[in-house]
């Protein structure tokens, strides 16, 4: 039996207007019916293989969260509530500490897309021996563009069918860089899936990150419970450090291992990337929600709560809620947080 | 003294989404802080030459055009409520049976703007004395391009300084009778603006249009008064023909007369227009609302109730309102009636 945690702390602004602080991506369906969140618990949904998941998660969403899963069929969750964002390892090591030592966890970013389900189960397979034995195994994703919005994990000597050592952890790479990457074959993207025991998680982060650590067990220790939900002692977890797992613990020790594979894996991490994972129609356009187009092509438009109507305009990601539209051309995604920063500021802003 | 004479019975859809049939062109802000009304009442403000104006309005929209005069200085107004909407001809039928028979009446479309204050008082001054006599005036703008959107009236002998004899009225000429319109200086715009007695223009309504003044009188005798309103019957006058002034009675009659003037007229008949009659900034762009643009030129941005981000976009109209996003080319302003009908029709419509 695998534990799956899925860490759903993110508030990220790139999806703007859609995403807000208040209802970040992941809670956001963006890429059909469903929300990512829930998208994310239907890939353990078999309880057969994978006990009720532990999600980790700001407190402010709680309400929203438990509603989502109920739907996925997860209503058996844990959730533990984070007082604050302290980033991947302090949510980790707050997920490790509420399982049980020997539990094998399956770590999952709450806000990225699979579509090759099968691809994804057959490489937890291939990583779960090693998993048992005390490695910690990452996931890299077969790049597929020299993307330099990623980190990249270079590949060592095959440690079993299908695993290999991790020599070491990229940041994000210049384009040179990323273009060689991708030319050698020898560079994997870093997707942010990792699976390990508990207690091995939990023995690394006291070699190398043991101030996060200790935080996260007071924190733990000091919890209180309200139904299904876990809330660590505020005071305690705000003393943490706020570290990536990667930095804290994947870069630094020598037990890390990496599953090559394929399972058409996306951050979904700008407008985009979501128009590329997205169905088009026969002219190119990408629609959610109520859109009208009229000879318009190539179009990325998300409508939410109100109408959009198009008229021969093309290559352009058009994104409306009930109180804020942007307009810009589609390949501009990069430039959604000039916006956002900018709207502290008067400068760029007319009110009439 | 003149009795102005305001026709606010439009409610067009080329400024959708902003106008609606519960809020038309004329009762929006479309060109600053007044709306179309307001800064037509605001031109017959002048109680020394003026009377108190009469509204011809659809009677859904009384309380929004009483609230309007109100702030525009014309809370002396007395309203003609339409039951429904029988084009200029029966509105006009009413307001002059509502008026004293020799009260010289200067009909004005509300939701038509002219910037040259000055020049149209002197328009009306040098058309008066033939009003007075029993002429139906019309003023005639100077052309300033080969419009195909609007009728022309041709021009004839003079008859008074700056008055002339009106010879023919035409209707929407095509692309190249409209550049020989223009060329030749004999055909001016016909703006709907119209100056006679009462008087007059019951008699010629009489003469060529019987069964328009027959309906108008029989619902002036069968009115209610509520306050500073006047309700026409509704059963009389909705038997009465829809036909425009023009039609009926400017086309017909051998007592017509033009008074040529530059004024500064627009109709604001479409997001072009409306672009065109705007005050621009160094980029180009026209905003009206709390808009934000970022590398942004040659934009139209009108946002009403929410806010609109503009990223290195070029050229396009972008109306948005709480409900609905019009996005389109500058250039395409004719196209909004496409969109407009083909709402009622799922054809080009995705609902997701």
């Amino acid at each position: 039996m695998i534990t799956p945690v899925i860490l759903s702390g993110g508030s990220g602004t790139r999806l703007w207007p859609l995403s807000r602080p208040e209802r970040p991506k992941q809670l956001l369906p963006l890429s059909g019916v469903e929300t990512m969140l829930q998208l994310t618990a239907r890939r353990t949904a078999d309880r057969s293989r994978f006990t009720a998941p532990l999600v980790v998660a700001g407190a402010a969403h709680e309400a929203e969260i438990i509603a989502q899963l109920g739907v996925a069929g997860a209503g058996d969750a844990t959730l533990i509530l984070e007082p604050v964002g302290r980033n991947t390892a302090p949510a980790i090591a707050l997920a490790a500490l509420a399982a049980a030592p020997d539990a094998l966890l399956l770590v999952m970013p709450s806000d990225h897309l699979i579509t090759d389900t099968a691809a994804f189960q057959a490489a937890i397979d291939a990583g779960a021996p090693l998993a048992e034995e005390g490695w910690l195994l990452t996931f890299g994703m077969t790049p597929t563009a020299p993307e330099t919005g990623f980190g990249y994990i270079e590949r060592g000597t095959a440690l079993a069918p299908g695993v290999e050592r991790a020599v070491r952890f990229v940041e994000k790479p210049n384009r040179t860089t990323a273009e060689n990457y991708l030319q050698t074959g020898q560079f994997l993207w870093n997707g942010g899936i990792f699976l390990f025991r508990a207690s091995a998680i939990l023995d690394a982060l006291g070699t190398h990150a043991p101030d996060i650590l200790d935080a996260a067990r007071k924190a733990v220790a000091g919890a209180a419970r309200s139904g299904r939900s876990l809330l660590p002692r505020a005071s305690a977890f705000e003393a943490s450090p706020s570290v990536a797992i990667d930095v804290a613990v994947m870069e630094r020790s020598d037990r890390v291992a990496i599953v090559p594979c394929a399972i058409g894996w996306s951050d979904v991490g700008s407008w985009d990337t979501l128009y590329d994972v997205s169905p088009k129609d026969d002219a190119g356009n990408s629609f959610g929600g109520d859109v009208q187009a009229i000879d318009a092509t190539g179009l990325l438009v998300r409508a939410e709560g109100l109408h959009v109507s198009c008229i021969d305009v093309h290559d352009l990601t058009i994104v409306a809620t009930r109180d804020a539209v942007l307009v810009m051309p589609r390949g501009s995604s990069q430039r959604v947080r000039e916006a956002v920063d900018a709207l502290a500021s008067p400068r760029t802003r007319n009110r009439t």
